[in-house]
């Protein structure tokens, strides 16, 4: 059936009672991964104009589904303490209202942030009191490396009069149990889960039955549990690496937000090093990474920099850093002189002209 | 990635070149089912009010990818040969000429009919002459039960010059390995294919890459040949007993299009029995169908009946045949007096509403 087996969504709903979350059946569907939901969750709600808001920066792939629905954007921007979502009031008073709030509170990618219990609250008030709809993207919540949990704001919602009508949760087995099953988990009022499942139906009919056992049988045996563990441990080691070499490669040079928990550091060249230019020489040298500017709707900040420090163990995180803080070295001097004349003259003419489109 | 991993885009690749059909890698997308390919298709080239042609009667859960694009319909009749194609000149000269053709070419669901090599040929050229895009959906082609197999439009486009831009060819594993895998695989002009890519990853990023290992190896251990034997082998003695049940229960009450393959029958009451109506009987007595109107866009045949033969034994077969026919006697019964005065009245009024309601 197109929203999902009873036996996996039965699970789902015991995955969701663990974090605080009570589901009925009838509010929950499963989706072939979260992008799935976000892309029905799109398609269900946004006509081509609607304004979206979405945190800056934000996760590229929900912009994609947004996009196919040619929304417009507006964006909140992020803190220590994740989304500013009070600006959504300015919004609110320049007629700029949203129709559609989508967030990652818990560890955004790429920001790394955390949403304030006092933001959550604000957010659930005020989607009931504005009638926006709020989808919570919540891949990396039980990636907490360090603090507290905090309530999700879905869970937050039930308790606020009205506001329940207003918040969806998604949440996704990619990042506990695996990225290939596809298997993702959206809650939210009966209503937009009727919707959401007969656009499933048209979209894909339903999320694999097989892949739906398999994971239906993983959550009932309680071995994610065992598996969050080591994954926790094993992060938290990596986490602490990568904060500390580019601290030291990079001292003041590069500010970071530090996350209690996710996959990534986000990072800002504070000498202005364009990311992407960065970028050709990181590849030379054998490093990667993703640069910020792809995770704007708007003034992309092009010293900005995506981090991973989840896919690899401290030394070859280690060898990794090394890699960037050359790839930086050679970066700037080609720029500043020990290229040759020619290099030098492109790399001014592409930093100039980036500007002039940055400003204009 | 995508559009599929190496390992199965290449063991898709060798099951086309089985079929006759050649494509270069990036002439291929792995989809989460084909269901998936069809929405896809419908958004990349549909924009509201836009025209597409589907068979009359067409595949249902077609139409609801194609309904979320907001597109209006023309619909081709089937006879014994398939889709009567040539009426799209028709369309072409009265101004209504679609700008997507959606066809089963290979015992269609739910006519079971077989496109012949004639209309194929014609459509093909006729889809490079008037730049109309054809999407050829091929779920049964190797449900072949009697007779010789046909070359695809496709494969006829791809020595049609100029037609290779038109056409694209979509298939499944749905119907010959496993439905609950949902993998799809999509075959066209590389541009095309790269659309289809794009809104893939807003889609839902990649099938799972779990099952695309899993078909990946059923397809290179060529197990799907010995599989495909047994399984026409159990649906040809399946559908002869369906056809033999069938006639000799109903006669000439029903008229019935004898498909050479695939995994239905098409009725039609003679005598004008309502199949919705009929419906409510059967299940009292034990056995399902698809009632037909819900195959069509336009001025539903309400005496049509889709009876599926694959799903169940000969002897099941039988009892659902006899089920049927005593619904049909009840059905029957109740219309023509051994029913209450009241439930008479109320079935007389239906049928009247209903033949009114396809007059006009």
């Amino acid at each position: 059936m197109t929203e999902g087996q009873p036996r996996l969504r039965a699970a789902a709903s015991g995955l969701l009672a663990q974090r605080g979350i009570r589901v009925e059946e009838n509010e929950l569907v499963i989706t072939t991964g979260s992008q799935q939901a976000i892309d029905l969750t799109a398609r269900s709600i946004l006509n081509e104009g609607d304004l979206v808001a979405v945190e800056r920066p934000t996760y590229v792939a929900a912009l994609q589904a947004f996009d196919l629905n040619s929304p417009r954007y507006v964006s909140i921007p992020v803190d220590q303490e994740g989304g500013q979502v009070q600006k959504l009031l300015e919004f609110a008073s320049s007629g700029t209202l949203p129709k559609l709030v989508y967030l990652v509170p818990n560890f955004a990618n790429p920001s790394g942030a955390c949403l304030s219990l006092e933001r959550r609250v604000w957010l659930a008030r005020f989607a009931v009191q504005h009638g926006v709809f709020v989808l919570e993207d919540d891949p990396y919540g039980e990636l907490r490396l360090h603090g507290s949990p905090l309530p999700s704001i879905y869970e937050i919602a039930r308790s606020t009069p009205g506001a329940e009508k207003w918040c969806a949760y998604l949440t996704t087995l990619s990042k506990t149990m695996s990225p290939g099953l596809r298997i993702g988990a959206l809650a939210g009022p009966e209503q937009f889960i009727d919707k959401i499942t007969l656009l499933k139906q048209a979209a894909d009919l339903h999320t694999s039955s097989f892949n739906q056992e398999v994971a239906a049988r993983y959550l009932e045996g309680d071995r994610l549990q065992g598996r969050l563990d080591l994954i926790r441990r094993e992060y938290r080691e990596r986490q602490n690496c990568l904060i500390d070499e580019i601290t030291s490669a990079f001292g003041s040079a590069m500010s970071l937000l530090t996350p209690e928990g996710g996959m990534f550091l986000w990072g800002r060249f504070r000498d202005g090093t364009d990311t992407r230019e960065l970028l050709k020489h990181a590849i030379a040298a054998g490093v990667i990474y993703v640069p910020g500017d792809c995770f704007y709707v708007e003034q992309p900040d092009r010293s900005a920099i995506r981090l991973n420090f989840s896919a690899a163990p401290p030394e070859v995180i280690r060898l990794g850093v090394a890699r960037l803080k050359y790839a930086h070295e050679r970066y700037l001097s080609a720029f500043n002189g020990s290229g040759s004349s020619e290099r030098r003259l492109e790399l001014l003419g592409q930093r100039v002209l980036a500007r002039v489109q940055r400003s204009t």
